[in-house]
């Protein structure tokens, strides 16, 4: 399997399609996975037909449930609720095929108990990208990214996303496998944010953007200056 | 008392001594401060003699101990290592003027307790800012700002700091008085971070940035896209 096909678990929310849009424009092959597979065949030929209707040619963008999704790519992408991530991977671990690459995108968001999204919850094994590696099979590399692109940011196709992507993991090959999927979208840059465990600020980060968002009523996202790449 | 005159603690660190010369040269009125009378005096000349030779004209930077610096301004920047912090504002709150504004810049790193400058440390209050708070007598304003930017950036006085200030702090009226310090900056603009307590994402940011600079051997800086202000 290459690289070219991405799962994106949680793909009929707002995070997951952002980037399935961006992504499939791009020319990835892209499998929208859902707990109702209905639910995720619906999302992608919607999303099919946005891109179609936007001149984007021919896209490959399909739906399936998220173990059958999971299975069929190399790269499987997290974009669940805080709420739903465990039992998310405990549904798709066992189809995580050796040598794929999770990425988890998933927010501790206060909101997952009732509270607020410009604030986030402890969690036990540091962020939510460690309690994903925590849950995750042998074999499997896990890195984190996208928490700070707004998902409006991404929907709106003619414009650059404008956010850097701070992509954690312990492994720097791991990362980089991230590297043509930023580059897919107008705007992004990679850059490695280091250790898994560097997503604690991260994740924090997006719930610090969430409040600028309100607050100046825009939607926001990050640089890092003096980078010289 | 105005807004013009400037105490800044732990100005004989890297980031006090940063600061200083920036708002030195804007024409704010510093006082340095520091535990060691002597030191405070000394970091004040020297920083006058760069100001001078610098074609800065003439700029008002004195020196004194802690208290002596805390008791004669208006706006009080607290830049000292976090092993520091606790032990400077009990040397210092009670000189502070009710009406004053206390900016804490203190970042809970772990080298505080011989750990990683890349890593932050637990904070019981939440945060060096609300630690600081907790500290403060009535009357005091507390607001945090100034995390992010790099010490270098700032004392290099040739180019522009290139960074977004997030302040952070529970009065809009106490966060503004900190408009004009950022203005001096030339690279630096204003961001309301929100709530005081915000500055736990804010402080773990500079770790975060500390490893950036680590990893790609530069000075980095934050900036926030997508505002209209």
């Amino acid at each position: 399997m290459s690289d070219k096909r991405i799962a994106v678990i949680g793909g009929t929310g707002d995070q997951g399609k952002g980037l399935a849009l961006r992504w499939a424009r791009a020319g990835f092959e892209i499998i929208i996975g859902s707990r109702d597979a209905a639910r995720a065949v619906a999302a992608a030929d919607a999303m099919r037909a946005t891109l179609e209707s936007n001149g984007s040619g021919s896209v490959r963008i399909t739906g399936a449930a998220n173990p059958e999704a999971a299975v069929s790519a190399s790269i499987v992408v997290l974009t669940v609720p805080f709420a739903a991530q465990v039992g998310t991977l405990k549904e798709i671990r066992e189809r995580l095929a050796p040598g794929s690459l999770l990425v988890d995108v998933t927010v501790p968001l206060e909101p997952a108990v009732g509270g607020k999204p410009t604030r986030t919850l402890g969690v036990w094994a540091g962020s939510a990208a460690e309690q994903c590696a925590e849950l995750s099979p042998p074999g499997v590399e896990v890195v984190s990214a996208f928490h700070n692109v707004s998902a409006d940011a991404l929907a709106d196709l003619e414009h650059e996303a404008e956010c850097d992507i701070l992509v954690c993991g312990d492994s720097k090959e791991a990362k980089a496998r991230l590297r043509p999927l930023i580059a897919a979208i107008a705007g992004c840059r990679y850059v490695d944010g280091g250790p898994l465990a560097n997503s604690r600020t991260v994740e924090a980060m997006t719930a610090l953007l969430i409040g600028l968002n309100i607050r100046y009523k825009t939607h926001t996202g990050i640089r890092i200056t003096g980078l010289k790449e």
